[in-house]
């Protein structure tokens, strides 16, 4: 649909699913793949800085305020946007990753850390892939904290 | 070619530029236009916040890095990007102003404050309009600092 293939990692908070998207991205940039990944904040967030021309731009009512310099560029989008619509502002990328979306039409992967006490997030039976380190019965492929090589070889195997 | 007309404001710093663009983008949103700014960075910027998830990502290698919430989102791209490249990512606006650009084939809006004891920074000549505080002899349209509603009549009767 839109030319690359996303992921979805799906987790509760305290999962230490920041760290494992960290060792997938570096894996994935590792096999010279252009990766990009979509952060879904529950909350609100303040990327800008207070002050600076930019902010200033947008609190003037500015819908989108780009800033760009020789080596990279940031688009804020000041206003509601689906997920559709973002994906399809990206471009140059090989693969993309979100966090943070259970729904959507994606492959799922779904991370448990026993110390948590808590479940997957989604029906395990439904994910692409599960990454937990609690000893599980599935069918659905299941990996541990340190595998980030192994399952990052079953998506690209699925992506192709 | 992108759907939206394009203005780019120019001039040194100490101009008082960033003022005089969050009037023009409150006189455009008070007509009810879909503003884009685009600020040209000479320096470095840092956008985003040390130790945030998103910086990790960034950190780790993403390309690509977006935030999103309910109400806004930002894409950053941690690569070089063409002015081209960023207005093919902008959606949903009536109108784009681009400041720090002094290249490119948009009308030039070109500002000089007498204080700072410079001229205009490209040909005044070969501009759309200027905005000084220096009495001038000039063909082409000239406002005061003060004079964003009149500035921007022409801005939305050009664009027509």
């Amino acid at each position: 649909m839109f030319g690359f293939p996303v992921f979805s990692f799906v987790a509760f908070s305290g999962t230490g699913k920041t760290t494992l998207l960290e060792k997938v991205v570096v894996e994935l940039k590792s096999r010279g793949l252009r990766v990009a990944i979509i952060k879904h904040d529950a909350h609100e967030f303040d990327i800008d800085h207070a002050g600076k021309d930019s902010w200033r731009f947008t609190q003037a009512g500015a819908d989108t305020t780009v800033v760009v310099s020789a080596t990279k560029a940031a688009i804020m989008e000041n206003r509601p946007i689906s997920l559709d619509a973002l994906l399809s502002k990206l471009s140059d990328v090989d693969i993309v990753l979100t966090e943070g979306y259970k729904l959507g039409p994606w492959p799922k992967i779904a991370v448990r850390r026993g110390a948590t006490g808590k479940d997957f997030p989604v029906d395990p039976s439904e994910c692409f892939a599960l990454v937990t380190d609690v000893t599980i019965d599935s069918k659905v492929p299941c990996f541990g904290f340190d595998d980030a090589k192994a399952l990052v070889d079953l998506m690209i195997l699925n992506a192709c």
